[in-house]
């Protein structure tokens, strides 16, 4: 996989957004630039030349928007930082991965359409001695087989009502504010951004059916020599698409607890109108019942999303899981996410995973 | 996908066992002669030849057993008829396909190495204008979309405690009982050995996991002219290793009812020791949670497999059934299927879906 920031010090990578800089299609830059921004050099991105990350997508702030790769020649990567519908390559695109090929800088892409598959960018890649990183590449094909389970490793994993409500940064942060607290815990990686961020992990939408539980397992075993571990989520057991994958990633990894994200004000399945979502309380009843198939787990916090809701409408809805559900909840980016952390630590007590000392 | 028998009235198929005629692992071959017979011309198996069909698998009465190809002159399709650990090809049979090819003869395999991507059968097929047909391949990219869905069409999903325990069976011998009474209705393959019998269905096992809702949304659309479809279950929602596969299809095929299907003294997960099966009421009471989550869907009856039950074991079993979750139950073997099928049709009417007078 991608070589992880310690052992790649050097690693300066351009982000590709090429005009696609809406929240919703430029997520992978926007996440990339958040958690690894001292890495980024430059965004490639021909239409916003001239002004900031900052400015442009709302993070990275002097980050400087450039429109040709020549501006940042002290890059050592390119990375697709969109996902196109379709996960295919926008044709312009390949004449900029060409030039970065050329120009000796290795390329990360989470595209469904891989680029090590394109004969010529693959010969250029080879004759110049540079790298292509399909990120969604896998070649998974063992099942699960329950053995080597570290039992002291505590498994936390993110669960949500939905896609996009947060279930990758609820993990970063938390993972984060456990770390700062001298706690030896790892964010273990599930998705295209989350790989590019970490440097590692397993793309597992991508992943065929018969070998999801496996592959969740062997993210597990490559994992827990950490003390707490949280498994990046993907999809929802409550969304008509995406359910196979969110199953398979909740029974293979065998959570301990699980935190539960939701974006507040949202109702409805993302994309597919009039699929209500459920309640949070009968969230919490399903994901329990689901994961309690496979191993005793409990959902220990809400990670509130409120990108669209004011302070009053965020404070109401927390208000509201605590009274109903008893949980700490709070939104990462604007109460930090030491609460969930502690009901995390709490939560291994008293089931007898306690993180060793500092 | 294969082309159905009335398509093909001279279908007449050499089915591959090679020595590996063990229940197990010679599974896929004992059940497309048990449900295409009439279209078996041979069982291709050296260490057997001389004996019969009956004889060797125990089904398929007095079809020989031969030695080689030239045995079976009428022939005119090879089907690999096990399921090796693995999936791989055993060496000494590509010789036998290579030679099957060179007799013009098509060639049916479910095995995960595909046939034709071997370059030199792939060739060889291609300059003698045969067919190689990899049941396992599919082309899957596509996510559920909820539309167009008939809402008359009665959808029965076969569901089991474990793997291997009787879900296509049931799934077949429910339909058969269901056309004997003049209902329009179809069996619906997911799985390989379906796929041979029925001609057509999906993989769903080997979709990618992103698409496996959508892959069985599709078989949904693709079938539901008929007034009842019997969709193949796969795995179960307590197998560690193929929960992803099993939610996919029960979510994406969002059926109306189902039935569970168990094997009566099994006790432990086939394969992994040590790992509990649920008991029957518990297993109704997940499932019916599961399916719910999508569309509303109850347990109409309990295919019991008394593969290795005395009368009295497989009595015993029935009874406690009916007394503790009131469902008819049977072995579809043993008992027929009538009673399941009575009970899918009496759920129809209750939720009105009724077939269409014949």
């Amino acid at each position: 996989m991608i070589p992880a920031s310690e052992n790649q010090p050097t690693r300066r990578i351009v982000v590709l957004t090429g005009g696609f800089t809406q929240p919703n299609v430029a997520k992978t830059a926007i996440s990339v630039i958040r958690y690894r921004g001292v890495d980024v050099v430059a965004v490639l991105d021909a239409p916003h030349a001239g002004r900031t990350a900052g400015e442009v997508l709302g993070v990275g702030g002097d980050i400087p928007v450039v429109a040709s790769l020549a501006e940042a020649p002290t890059a050592t990567e390119l990375l697709v930082g969109i996902a196109p519908p379709g996960g295919a390559l926008p044709g312009e695109w390949r004449a900029i991965i060409a030039e970065a090929i050329a120009r000796g800088l290795d390329v990360v892409s989470g595209l469904h359409t891989f680029l090590a598959d394109d004969p010529e960018l693959a010969a250029a890649a080879a004759a110049r001695g540079v790298r292509l990183f399909d990120v969604r590449r896998n070649l998974e094909r063992e099942v699960a087989h329950r053995r080597g389970i570290r039992a002291e490793c505590l498994r936390l994993h993110t669960v949500g009502t939905d896609c996009a409500v947060g279930k990758m940064v609820a993990s970063i942060e938390i993972v984060r504010s456990l770390v700062r607290r001298g706690v030896d815990a790892k964010f273990v990686a599930t998705g295209q951004t989350g790989i590019m961020i970490e440097g590692d992990g397993c793309p597992i939408d991508c992943v065929v059916s018969d070998f999801v539980n496996g592959a969740a397992e062997r993210l597990v075993l490559a994992n827990q020599q950490h003390d707490v571990i949280a498994i990046e989520g993907q999809g929802s057991i409550f969304h008509p698409r995406y359910s196979a994958v969110t199953y398979g990633l909740l029974h293979g990894s065998m959570p301990d607890c699980l935190v539960l994200c939701h974006e507040v004000g949202r109702n409805e399945v993302w994309g597919m109108e009039g699929i209500r979502l459920p309640s949070l309380p009968r969230a919490v009843e399903a994901f329990e019942a689901a994961a309690n198939l496979m191993h005793p787990c409990r959902v220990v916090g809400v990670a509130l999303n409120g990108r669209t809701a004011s302070d009053a409408e965020l404070e109401a809805a927390r208000r509201r899981v605590r009274d109903e559900l008893g949980l700490p909840a709070c939104d990462v980016f604007r109460h930090g996410a030491d609460e969930l952390a502690e009901a995390v630590l709490a939560h291994g007590r008293t089931i007898g995973k306690e993180p060793r000392p500092a």
